[in-house]
């Protein structure tokens, strides 16, 4: 039976955590971000380090999340990750992750063109979706409404897109909305979100991932079930 | 053929790390206690969730990556942590990480005597010992002289000890000092430290974790044979 939590609730569940339960935002999203990069590694194995992972990257937490998964994909050597992160708020955190990153080598493309001219090469294993997460509201706005139609427009031609946590310009209740970038894969954090049920529906791969709360907080929100899908010290769990 | 760095240049390489590295204190720590995690559930796998693991928690990092640990520990139900963390300085994050445990209902002792206590029963699989890193100089000051001595005094009757960096009262160059508190396995951090050496030679399991580094800044610090033994997307290598 599928049980998912609410946009309200996931983000009454990050407040507890980063309030009364002591948890930093650094913390949770290493942890959040590394499980994305263990679901990838798991669902795509590695072929060649040289092949590239395109991370898109957005102006909030599931843009921070991303960087933390193109990191730890390159210290793996699964790929070489090249990351589009065209909105860059004035945040700390965010500046310190991709800078991280830049220290790592990491390319960085600039704008539209130079994504879709990575894409029409064949050397891009995957790309992940990092662009909105479970408070995203639309309209999607300039550069990535231009974005999320050329993903949805080309993919077919396109290597598979790993989302995290929602596909990108999905409502995270109800689903497809203005355009559906076709995401193959899904990583729902900590628990997956209402729009999940109609992903699953495709037969698409959905892992879970953020394994960093504990039973008695769970069980307050519903997702208990959920908890005890995840097997000895993995930190992912696959849904389907 | 062994090749550790001192412990100066493992201060460099954190200072460097959080410095022009761009990383938290919180991302670092979040890494290192998980990966003391992964290598305890893999050297000791879990038999009873009900036993429990005692661990000891010093004043600086190397405690707070035992409290990190702990709570990995906790919730991937290995076993139930208690910890012991008698000198508790004003600083935030080990707070934090302090009440992350409360939180999960991880029970505290308060002096030796219930160190003592508990350790008395047979109900403790693991202690992990995360009480002085490579920056500790002797002399073992109070309560952690008595708390040491009495380890080294009763070693053959304890469960077996996991060291965090180094076995806290060894030299960091020299190994041994005034006591040893016989440690069954080391978990080096980022790379190990030149006493590790002396450890290894008793024919005790050594792990490394701490998979946080890039290829340039290992080969600057000449670690870089240690980077290569990860394999996968493991977040531990056995040594020996």
């Amino acid at each position: 039976m599928f049980k998912a939590i609410s946009a309200k609730t996931a983000a009454l569940l990050d407040k507890e955590l980063m309030s009364t339960g002591a948890f930093s935002i650094d913390q949770l999203m290493e942890l959040a971000g590394q499980a994305v990069a263990k679901a990838i590694y798991k669902e795509y194995p590695p072929t060649d380090k040289n092949q590239k992972v395109l991370v898109l990257v957005g102006p909030g937490n599931n843009g921070g999340d991303g960087l933390v998964c193109a990191r730890h994909l390159k210290v793996w050597n699964y790929a070489q990750p090249v990351i589009y992160y065209p909105k860059r708020p004035q945040n700390e955190l965010y500046m310190n992750l991709t800078k991280q990153l830049s220290d790592m080598g990491v390319e960085q493309l600039h704008d539209l063109g130079q994504v879709q001219s990575l894409l029409k090469g064949t050397s891009v294993k995957v790309i992940v979706d990092a662009l909105f997460g479970f408070s995203f509201h639309p309209p999607i706005r300039d550069p990535f409404n231009d974005l999320l139609k050329y993903l949805s427009d080309n993919n077919a031609e396109l290597p598979p897109i790993v989302s995290v946590d929602i596909p990108s310009g999905w409502d995270v209740d109800e689903g497809p909305g203005e355009c559906d970038i076709g995401a193959s894969m899904l990583v729902s954090l900590t628990a997956p979100k209402p729009c999940s049920e109609k992903f699953m529906a495709k037969g698409k791969a959905h892992y879970l991932g953020g394994r960093f709360i504990n039973d008695d907080v769970a069980l307050r929100y519903g997702i208990e079930d959920y908890i005890k899908l995840y097997k000895d010290d993995s930190l992912i769990a696959k849904l389907s």
